[in-house]
């Protein structure tokens, strides 16, 4: 799945909500209408005209003129769950990226482009819509509608340090303040706020695990002891930076196995910040909890976190490790002097899962053959019910791949919610299914299809765009060059230490020379059973350089507005490359085992190195799917494998991939006979 | 020219002197030696006990622990003049970038790697050479050396905010302060301090210029309208920023026609400090200074900025822009409050000035062909004379370039100290050659000239690697690369407004495939006869991102450590390419006109597109110089021009560009024959 661009400010660490995406065309009629008198509310808007008063009532007792809402968590996730959906329930608006703010009189949401529809349908009367998402354009709403001088209130625990900085240096010529309030005033109005769920939280098999929690601890901690500002105590805030230290998964968060939590880490104790009555005693012995010594994990109430770091704190002779990226303003605003701080991007636990061990490489391979099967099951699945029958829809085949993900060994459960989109609805990004938006599947549009399951050892993402018919020239030119933009970075040869940020055009530049384009980010790191969004790996501009060892998506695309959307994602790892002179160097391995549409190819566009790695991929795929097709008994499956993973003859020019331009061809052909 | 990497910290605005740089290998024997009993020191050690004891004097009345001494000047400029080189004065060392930091007991320098030679040879045994360039070393440094609770002294006319910030961070943990000191401490021990110049200020003929001063006051007067900030005053403090301004040059810096001087621009008033002395009647005309009204120019003494700017925001009701990549610490902290602070990396002037007008695009590529003139008689005079006598040298090489630019129209001389460079010697970046490191040149050394000239109509900077003998296959291999790297930045097509540091690694891509790459940046941008390294264009990650009408260097290069250096360079400029789908989209049109040594091309490892490219080119080159030579009566040069841009045949495969592999090349030949 792929991520926005960094240029959206506002929606980089925000949340994205369980609740559906819906699709602009179809919500045309039942979008708000302010401007009539009564004004024009569809059923799907929320009354906020209660909450917003009592939320109102309780700002001049703190002095401040207005109060910002953000979408994200107190550890900064991308997901969240429910309980954590405050600017949903004040403004009534569910989509995945945006920012609220009340003042006395007026009441705006801020989010991008994907939502404007969504979020006229959703908002009742009482709110603006924002369509300028950055933190200035917020800044600007503000210094035009409060009075000079005031205070904007903010919750600490929702504001990253980068935010708080953002917001800050926006303010700065301003004369209004912010002021931080550690108390959400959301949730003194909030009723029926959901309750924490009561699961247990779980530890990992060893089948799944190289390195012991133990192990981990003691690396984090040489890695303390390496750093030359000497921290004395690192404090991880990120919910996977806890469960990947630990080897434990939860429940808290819809598609991702996290639990709420925080460590603080020193070189003598480890204090698990936890809801402890969730931890049951087989978990407290594996953890050792019963003892103080340096591999005894002492836990906490995950409430106590903050009053144990200012005692921590107030101690003499301490600096505390934080990760700038995920450490939320509230924690960071206890820690003084400033001297007692020392900053990272991203704590050496984030830096240190982004490299994954032997036994993570290959079991996060694994699972992308036993996830193959499943894609290749739906593919084949549709390419005969659609074009025989017409009740096949984005709903039902979104279903279907659930199910037969399902099947395959240690699933657990979708790592998303599953793209399933066909025509238009593929040229919106984001966009899933819902009862009232979704599409039959007929041979005479695109299929756009983004899933990915969690699997005990693994999380998978992968994305293949389909048709059962006859492509326009335009589509199948658009998808071969979408194609030829994965490959490119697939296959490219760079330095280790190279940043995904400065090779990401390879993705882009086949589309860019027709000027064709896309408007989201080329790819994100992955998990061993995590986020399938992980991060610091990646392609944007604050992820960290590709080391051996790395996963990451490569998922370039084309979107036609109101016709159709491509876009082919696999997750590759970075392996290390031979060349002719030189060390250090890497290349992608792709770990993505299914074919691409063969009918949208046009082979005359491919370079021949381009369809050198296809065929070669091919060959890996039939290598390691057949035996595990085989395996599972699943022949019509095979039969459908190798049918699609022939190997493609050249069929034109031999070096098309670097023009288009119709001279450059008939050079070619001249060439050609010369060479006859 | 080549820049340094961004990694490089201190060296990112620090200061070029035109002293020269000396080749590592003839100075083994001339380095000192401070573990020797007594310290041996070469004659050219400079003894600095002195004025280090003088400076340290001065130290405790400030209540300064230490002091830090940068290489730039009060504009932060990349060249600066002899007046201005504390650093070197203090140290003895010469080399373009560095810092000196004195304390009570102790004296550091830390350069980067192109200079630890030279500063073994230059320093004498007070000082301590550092090789780590980071402020984060410096920091380490001073961490260790000086007490607990201590202040360090800086001076704020030479620190760039940015600077200021990156101590500010990397001491934000340590228990050490920063101490502004205005009066610079070099300065008052510093004796005989070169007097500044007395020379006139001059303007621009009107046949350069498209935009008169007024209108370029009232376009960024419009910009300062629009911003939704509402600043009240601009500050302008890079020296290019005013001279740019007011179409005025000086002479003030080795090799830049810049003048020491401010802005500060109102909407109705117009302050200019410079050394008035230095202004003619006939200027003082000119810049209508007579007179207070929106397009008078107020005539101030150039050390009245401080107390002028200190009085205007004293004022109410306003706020002065400032860019910070630009701006000393000085000017920024006497604006307070803070909300009297209005912030951009760079200021409207640099961001305007970085889209050439018509008028400027036109004569800057009409001094690009005659430029090309020069290089050309260069080339072709070496390959009659190298191979016929053993008599001539980098520097009679360097001597005769500038000579034969000094005789095409508008000269203004070199734009920079000239890198002729052979063998070995072009594996050293940024070697210029002297008396005593000049090698002779044979027809068993590669050669390399990077040079570049001043004209009144524009600032070039080309680099042309060559060999008068028999190169191995794998320089003929590495020059191609570097080749396909230059080819493949220049025929890219890309959205406009893409950064030039997404698309540089084009530039290493060939190269990277068989394990080979460069330590340098990919380009920068060029002036209307103003600096050869003109920012903010480029492709390092703090050049603002690419629009049309933008010039720029391209120069990928290999050095093969003590044996040969490679550099390819040419100037480009932006321009809208036509695309089959899209609009709004660029690519790069070289405006340098010489051709590339045939000898060193291996055409079979170049794409059809790449020899198109290519050939294309030479058919430019023919176009444009054609005419010039006649006009200029070199028939020689002429035909020797004919001779070398005759169009490439295509030799072998015509997808080699997308791999060396053998197995592609077999691929290929196969389906050679398939065609036939």
């Amino acid at each position: 799945m792929m991520m926005a661009p960094r240029v959206c400010l506002l929606a980089l660490s925000v949340a994205a909500l369980a609740g559906s995406v819906v699709h602009a065309g179809a919500l045309e009629r039942t979008e708000r209408n302010c401007s009539a008198i009564p004004p024009l509310l569809p059923s799907t808007a929320v009354d906020t005209r209660l909450r917003l008063q009592q939320l109102r009532e309780r700002m001049p007792h703190l002095n401040i003129s207005a109060y910002i809402i953000p979408g994200t968590d107190a550890h900064l996730s991308e997901y969240i769950a429910p309980r954590d959906a405050r600017m949903a329930f004040m403004s009534g608006f569910t989509g995945s990226a945006g920012t609220a703010v009340v003042t006395q009189t007026k009441a705006a949401l801020w989010t991008d482009s994907r939502y404007w529809v969504q979020a006229e349908r959703q908002l009742d009367c009482n709110w603006e819509l924002e369509k300028d998402v950055s933190v200035s354009s917020v800044v600007q709403w503000l210094i035009s509608e409060v009075p000079p001088g005031s205070e904007i209130g903010f919750d600490p625990f929702l504001f990253s340090l980068k935010m708080h900085e953002n917001y800050a240096i926006n303010l700065e010529s301003s004369n209004l303040g912010l002021k931080s309030i550690p108390d959400n005033l959301v949730d003194q109005v909030w009723k029926d706020r959901p309750q924490l769920l009561p699961d247990s939280l779980t530890r990992l098999p060893n089948r799944v695990i190289q390195r012991s929690w133990q192990e981990k601890v003691e690396h984090i901690r040489s890695l303390m002891g390496d750093n030359p500002y000497k921290p004395t105590a690192l404090l991880l805030s990120a919910l996977d930076e806890t469960a990947w230290l630990f080897n434990m998964r939860g429940n808290d968060i819809p598609y991702n196995p996290f639990f709420y939590s925080y460590t603080l880490l020193t070189m003598n104790e480890i204090w698990l910040f936890v809801h402890i009555n969730r931890v049951t005693e087989e978990l407290k012995l594996y953890l050792n909890a019963s003892c103080s010594g340096p591999l005894c994990v002492q836990l906490k109430s995950y409430d106590s976190v903050l009053e144990h770091l200012k005692t921590y704190v107030a101690q003499p002779e301490i600096k505390v490790w934080i990760g700038t990226e995920y450490t939320n303003y509230a924690l960071y605003e206890v820690i003084e002097p400033q001297e007692k701080v020392m900053t990272s991007s991203y704590s050496p636990v984030l830096t240190t899962k982004a490299v994954k061990d032997e036994t993570e490489q290959q079991i996060l391979r694994d699972a992308h053959v036993r996830d193959a099967v499943a894609v290749i099951q739906l593919l084949m699945w549709l390419e005969k019910v659609v074009p025989e029958r017409n009740n096949e829809t984005e709903l039902s085949a979104a279903k279907y791949v659930n199910e037969c993900r399902n099947k395959q060994k240690d699933s657990r459960g979708p790592s998303f919610e599953t793209i399933s989109a066909s025509g238009p609805n593929a040229a919106l990004a984001h966009y899933s299914p819902t009862e009232e938006t979704t599409r039959r599947l007929t041979v005479d549009e695109m299929y756009l299809v983004d899933s990915g399951g969690q699997y005990l050892d693994g999380t998978t993402d992968i994305t293949r765009t389909v048709h059962w018919g006859t492509p326009t020239e335009m589509q199948k030119e658009a998808f071969t060059r979408v194609l030829m933009g994965n490959i490119e970075i697939s296959r490219t040869i760079f330095p280790s230490g190279t940043r995904g940020v400065n090779i990401e055009m390879l993705g882009r530049r086949a589309l860019w020379e027709v000027g064709l384009n896309y408007g989201h980010g080329t790819g994100h790191g992955v998990g061993n059973y995590f986020g399938v969004h992980e991060w610091p790996v990646g392609f944007q501009t604050n992820n960290i350089p590709f080391r051996a060892g790395m996963f990451t998506s490569i998922e370039p695309g084309y979107y036609k507005d109101n016709d159709f959307g491509i876009r082919i994602e696999d997750i590759a790892v970075t392996v290390p490359a031979q060349t002719k002179y030189g060390h250090n160097y890497l290349t992608f391995e792709t770990v993505s085992l299914v074919p691409y549409d063969r009918k949208l190819i046009d082979t005359s566009l491919l370079s021949s190195a381009q369809l050198l790695w296809l065929n070669n991929y091919y060959e890996k795929i039939r290598e390691l799917l057949g035996p595990e097709l085989d395996k599972q008994g699943l022949q019509e499956e095979k039969n459908w494998m190798l049918k699609n993973t022939e190997s493609f003859a050249h069929s034109e020019s031999s070096a098309s991939v670097c023009s288009s331009s119709l001279t450059l061809i008939m050079l070619t052909i001249t060439l050609l006979h010369n060479v006859v």
